[in-house]
């Protein structure tokens, strides 16, 4: 097994960033799609990619409080984190998928729109919150993400992602405090 | 923080089964909805849940080699456990999600039909796959999975649910060994 135990925080993003596949016009043509699930099926990569999440969550002050993961690939990410420093994790979801009261946010898509919801009672007021996504894009999803935890008291501490489109400019539409692991 | 260190295996269950929120009619009427993320937003008891299927999967032999995990909410467990075993997690997902060179099956529903997907060239000849899911319900999906992995070469060591529906005897229809953590 290779051992990467002595490179830098850089060189291990930079590991990290040669083992996500890409694949040209996916899901549609002159989309590049990358593909995160190339780091999960090599051990030692996705657990660099654990270690780099964990460290920047926990670096984060004041410290975060929750994280709130975005369905379906923020689930690959938010639990190992939530576990790691012991604070509840959340979910985002499309519409109706989570039970008990919920509270939704409807957002503006390139075609037609879209709906994520959270329950309504797992954040406490003022709570710090941290959201988990793989990619940021365009920053529609995210964006709502960020909308749906303030309306239901949360505080903003972070948006963590893996992946950054950067010409995209999503970044841009955030409220709050964005970081990116690996930039495109 | 509540110490649970000092419970037996069987009462570690019971704190998780006891975690579980229960819904009356969601996602419609006559059906109660369990729901496991009322588990991950407890950090104690997420914790005692991790270390259940960690050990569940640690202790199949001869040992697995590869961890599949079905979209969603297997994506909560699945890496979790690849990353303590040291081994690849890779996901199955529903149609048209996953890039590259795929393998597809499709199942009947109760009304309709759905489609899961795999890469192929994520699981390796022969290799013992470990399928892991939230939920054991009519077992469509996750038998769906079972040929899937079969399909592409794995080698079926186990199915892994936190949650068995027992009376809708989904166990019945699924090839190859199946263990639940908590069952209703």
């Amino acid at each position: 097994m290779t051992d990467y135990s002595n490179l830098s925080d850089a060189e291990k993003l930079e590991v990290i960033k040669n083992a996500v596949r890409s694949y040209p016009d996916f899901p549609k043509k002159g989309i590049l799609f990358r593909d995160v699930f190339s780091v999960l099926s090599n051990p030692p990569i996705h657990t660099l990619l654990k270690e780099q999440l964990v460290n920047a969550a926990r670096n984060i002050q004041p410290p975060i409080e929750c994280v709130v993961g975005l369905d379906a690939r923020g689930f690959l990410f938010g639990p190992i984190i939530a576990l790691d420093l012991n604070i509840p994790f959340v979910p985002i979801r499309k519409k109706g998928k989570l039970p008990g009261k919920i509270r939704s946010y409807k957002y503006a898509l390139e075609y037609g729109e879209d709906t994520v919801e959270i329950q309504e009672d797992q954040i406490k007021q003022g709570q710090r919150v941290l959201i988990v996504d793989d990619l940021l894009a365009t920053g529609g999803t995210l964006k709502a993400a960020c909308e749906l935890v303030t309306q239901v008291g949360g505080t903003l501490a972070q948006s963590l992602v893996v992946m950054e489109l950067v010409d995209l400019k999503g970044r841009e539409k955030l409220p709050g405090e964005v970081v990116t692991l690996i930039q495109y």
